[in-house]
């Protein structure tokens, strides 16, 4: 789908921007950037501020009009920050990448970002069949063009993701060790408890809520195996301090 | 739930960065900026980035440890690009941001973002329960921090947006004792080595992984107030039987 999207920026004034956005979409995966009438391009402020993305910058398409950036386009989302005199029907970026999901193969869409002081014209919004707000803070909502573009190409790159049958591994993350299992767990509760008494923390005349509180907690984490096994080991490490130390009643217990 | 999060900053050796993202925070409504010792602030460079948001700049604050920078938050998600050696708890912003709207009245989030070049240091991804990666394209994964910023807040603000006023309480379920701060967590961890080098489990001269190990089981876990007190009572218990106990050395150590 990201080869399906467009990024049109429109008289841009500031390089470094152009820059940025490239950045942005090589982050996330899109390629395809159209520059209508940028004031400055190519530009070294753009190759800086592209840090690495310089072969898309490269292969960026410059053109003089609208008409020129959209051709092969067949669905276009014009990106809004204020409300309009007439108003159009308004996307969420999230709504935005849904509807890029369901372009057709070999279909494109083109999303245009506007000039960095007053955005797209009206003429321009109305070439549009969606336009697309960012749900900015109201008292400050002027975003920066390639902080704009950075949030639409991932909401795009995140769709595309979730739009792949993808497997989350054990907390998302692929772990290093296999999880330990309800017996092992158990083991590691009942030596637990034992060394807990060892050490008088644990009164087993009164024993209150101390081991449905270590195993809430213990359990909360879904131990690994050499989590457990590491918990086994100072457990041991404790019983043998035990075994070469004398027992001694009544000393004050430790409050839970 | 915006009010609640704290970006902190570690680092930082480019001000317009730091203006970068006071400008996306403001964007989206956040308020709270931590700058753990940056190379340069205040800077003009960072004012002329911020374009508006001066006064998110003027009130962010500039701390020199990290322990001060997480001071009073209670959750801790550190933004991590690369596969780590020991793997971590990975969430995407988005389950970052679901997990920020579970977050109690009065407890506070720090989202941790590391140095330009080289992110953070493993010792900072260890403080955090969760690592936060944003899914970027595998052949070109450097994000700009201030755009890292602004995908994180974007998706904040969303869920902010999205979610009822009524607070989701921790781990989806009415919990019965406060999430442990930061300070108490560490403080945890540090009676917890002294006690696994007291019992000659942990071998100061080859600690291998094992705090690393203990860090992560008990910090996915995300424990409350009630449950740290426990862990230091067993580990005070421990200290005591140890302080009636000569020690041995030369003692086979356990594997880890």
């Amino acid at each position: 789908m990201l080869g399906q999207i467009r990024i049109v920026m429109i008289h841009t004034t500031h390089p470094g921007n152009i820059g940025g956005v490239a950045r942005a979409m090589q982050n996330m995966g899109l390629t395809d950037l159209c520059l209508v009438a940028p004031k400055r391009f190519p530009d070294p402020e753009a190759d800086a501020r592209a840090s690495g993305a310089t072969d898309l910058l490269a292969s960026a398409k410059v053109v003089e009009t609208l008409d020129e950036a959209l051709d092969g386009c067949h669905l276009v989302v014009g990106t809004s920050a204020r409300d309009r005199h007439i108003p159009w029907p308004v996307i969420t970026p999230r709504q935005m990448a849904s509807v890029a999901c369901d372009l057709q193969p070999g279909k494109r869409m083109a999303i245009l970002f506007g000039r960095e002081d007053r955005g797209l014209t009206n003429d321009e919004l109305h070439r549009c069949h969606h336009h697309v707000h960012i749900p900015t803070n109201p008292d400050f909502s002027s975003l920066n063009v390639a902080a704009a573009v950075q949030v639409i190409a991932y909401e795009l790159r995140i769709a595309s993701l979730e739009s792949e049958p993808g497997l989350l591994p054990q907390w998302g993350t692929a772990w290093d060790i296999d999880l330990a299992d309800a017996r092992e767990t158990e083991l590691l509760f009942e030596h637990l408890e034992k060394t807990l008494v060892g050490v008088e923390f644990l009164d087993p005349d009164n024993p209150r809520q101390l081991m449905t509180r270590l195993r809430r907690l213990f359990l909360r984490a879904v131990p690994d195996r050499v989590e457990v096994n590491v918990m086994r080991g100072f457990l041991s490490a404790i019983d043998k301090v035990l075994a070469r130390n004398p027992r001694m009643k009544g000393e004050e217990k430790n409050d839970v």
